[in-house]
């Protein structure tokens, strides 16, 4: 309460003279429709930008000329990318009616023969009940049913929700083969649907075979819980014609602002240039690239001088195998990472921050960083993982941080169709941006922050 | 609250044996699972009832014989509907990413060109500004920018603001091929979406081409209106393949109880057995349906004999032609209908009934229905119209009822894919049951009601 009075009488004494650097980037994120302008074109002229598309080409082309214009160095750094392309994807129940199932291959699925899988379907909730079922599963479509946590999403903890859920998409192909499924079905990992399907990646065993696996929207997979709770046989065809075309050389964009007293000492902030085919990536990750662009673009409108490197990666491929967080750590591992922020958890009101920081680091750390109390984006909460592009800095060591957005509806919109431009309030987005800045600028300016144990 | 008090007095003196018929009706509607499992399977065992289609015919065979096991006299009534089938539909944005548009055929367009229209898109938000735009009109595809108004939405209004939207889905393609227009679009008259079509039936004027129609989704038609907004050209590539095949011979399920005293006075009660072919009808009109049908199974069941007779019918093709209304009004004809009560508005919670009646005669019915205050759904609001398939009775003088569930969420999922089973609680379809039940009871046993002028 004192410092806060305390700043008032100089904020009111010395006017705008007196504004920190850090307020600084916070009036001129909130004041900028820049960041939008990114996000829209991303969006709406470029739309979705999955590893080795056209589209994630014209990313890379479009954010490397906008930093070249706002005068911030880039460079793109080579990417090996994979290079999946959806086809054609038909469920139908085969009965007196035939109806249709809307499900989505899972990002990395194979194909179905292409004539299609004709098979009974069988629902489990857990791995172990697999294994119960044993040769049961031999020749059968597995259903796994899991719903996402509803009460957790709307208690505010829709990650920890979707990290639950998730597992069946990631892993469930590859565990039901072992005994003989034919393909897999899961549940959309979804806080909402209007019969609306979310893709996703799924993981091969090197070691099993690959079969098939897809999405069935919250309703369809509800329609085949209730006909099998009812005693009834659910027979399904199955029509998914997936490819996985060669690699392709694709590139994160890296841009800097080299640090005036400790230029060898990076701070990196980042999001993902690539997204789901389905949608236009407006959440995921489009509205994370256009913050940490922001962030470059203020700093040099402003002409705020960083005392460490501040450094933008925009990732590639973090949706379906991680090779852009993988190249930059490999490049870049004799460099000194004294901090790094990512951001793709969506564009919706800032809340705070995650971070890998704990403890007294923790507390003293949140000191320095009363002036995202405006943004009302001041709550920090440790945890363990800040990210996925960066996971590879953080678990050497490098102290990481997330921002978390209002999270409640990100998993209505996340890998569907419907991540689109409009899901996002540009005045949300601009807090947002006004938070990674301004919490960039601390970490560049101030005392180093203590490195986790490896 | 005096009545209400000799009522409780009454209740507790003679317990069930002092109920009325009504309250009878209303107790066992709502202890009854009978019209979730008709709901149930006309939405998950059979699923989209389009007219002509097999879905509709299995409608017809499964309501007729679920009448016969209730003991409950029934026929099937000739109708010829049409046979309109989706084919493919695509929308591309022709640019450097050649973006998806996410669309669906209005039930009855043409179909394009097989190789598709390829053409520059025109905003427009009124038939005047058409007209004032005229030869501009000539080779493009006209898109009818016509948001659904939310705030009539949100205060109460959702068909309200339906019918203010809907006008250009009804008449656009007609009114924009007059202007030399090569194809139509609208924004789909929705009131959320996840990238949700909205479909439903367009009208050709006989005397201009027909050209293709389709509706984007909400997100699709945000898409366009912005890239026009900004100055862009914006060009689309479109396919659609919708048939319509030769007429097929369908049918009205008529199902009644014969009245006790006046068996040649009819009351109706319907709701339509067809649904659009993107959905399974659960809301449009599977739950009207099920509570006309549970009206029936109930008076059976509860062994009331009404002074007048109840007539259930089911009518067939209210979504694209209402030859099902049209049909059973010219065969029925000579006939005295005394009212008429539809549902076809969902199956949220019960909240009254729009009428036809009004003025003295209103106060006074409302007087006669304090049975349904228990189920809060006792408005009754005035109207000229309360419904398509009864509207040829009704315009005849027949005092016309409808059934008004809580209508915020109705045009979520109206014509869409999403309209299905589960966006139903059972204990409010229950609740729709009774109002319904209970209403009709009062019309066929009450004194009879002043016919409106013709």
């Amino acid at each position: 309460m004192r410092i806060n009075f305390a700043f008032c009488i100089l904020h009111f004494a010395f006017g705008s003279a007196a504004q920190t650097p850090h307020d600084r980037l916070i009036d001129a994120a909130l004041n900028s429709k820049s960041s939008w302008e990114t996000l829209s074109y991303l969006t709406d002229e470029i739309g979705p930008r999955l590893s080795g598309s056209n589209g994630a080409a014209l990313a890379v082309k479009y954010t490397t000329a906008r930093f070249r214009e706002w005068g911030v160095d880039v460079v793109n750094e080579r990417v090996i990318v994979p290079h999946w392309v959806r086809g054609e994807e038909r469920g139908t129940l085969v009965s007196h009616n035939d109806q249709k199932i809307v499900l989505t291959a899972l990002g990395g699925s194979v194909a179905t023969p292409a004539k299609g899988i004709t098979a009974d379907v069988i629902e489990v909730t857990s791995y172990d009940q697999l294994k119960e079922l044993g040769d049961k599963i031999k020749g059968k479509i597995v259903y796994y049913d899991n719903p996402m946590d509803m009460d957790l999403v709307r208690s505010g903890r829709a990650f920890d929700a979707y990290r639950n859920a998730v597992q069946f998409r990631s892993t469930g192909a590859s565990r039901a083969a072992e005994f003989g499924a034919v393909a897999t079905l899961i549940r959309s990992v979804a806080s909402a649907s209007l019969r609306t399907p979310h893709t996703g990646a799924l993981r091969y065993d090197a070691k099993l075979p690959k079969i098939p696996s897809a999405a069935m929207t919250t309703e369809d997979a509800m329609l085949v819980h209730r006909l099998l709770g009812r005693g009834e046989r659910v027979r399904m065809h199955l029509v998914l014609t997936p490819k996985t075309l060669p690699d392709v050389e694709s590139a994160n964009v890296v841009a800097e602002i080299r640090g005036s007293e400790h230029p060898e000492e990076v701070v990196l902030i980042g999001g993902h240039l690539d997204s789901w085919d389905l949608g236009t990536g407006a959440i995921d990750d489009g509205s994370g690239v256009a913050m940490v662009m922001e962030t470059m673009h203020l700093l040099e409108q402003l002409d705020i001088k960083p005392r460490r490197t501040i450094r933008c990666v925009l990732f590639m491929n973090e949706e379906n195998g991680l090779n852009g967080g993988r190249a930059y750590a490999a490049a870049h591992k004799s460099e000194k990472h004294v901090a790094a922020i990512e951001s793709d958890a969506g564009a919706a009101a800032p809340t705070g921050f995650t971070t890998t920081l704990k403890g007294d680091a923790l507390a003293s750390f949140e000191l320095r960083t009363e002036f995202l109390t405006r943004l009302k984006a001041h709550r920090f909460e440790s945890t363990s993982e800040t990210g996925a592009d960066t996971s590879f800095l953080v678990e050497a060591g490098v102290p990481g941080f997330s921002l978390v957005p209002e999270p409640l509806h990100y998993f209505d919109f996340h890998h569907t169709p419907a991540d689109t431009l409009d899901k996002i309030d540009p005045n949300e987005l601009a807090a947002d941006v006004a938070a990674v800045a301004s919490l960039a600028l601390e970490l560049a300016d101030g005392d180093e922050l203590p490195r986790s144990a490896k």
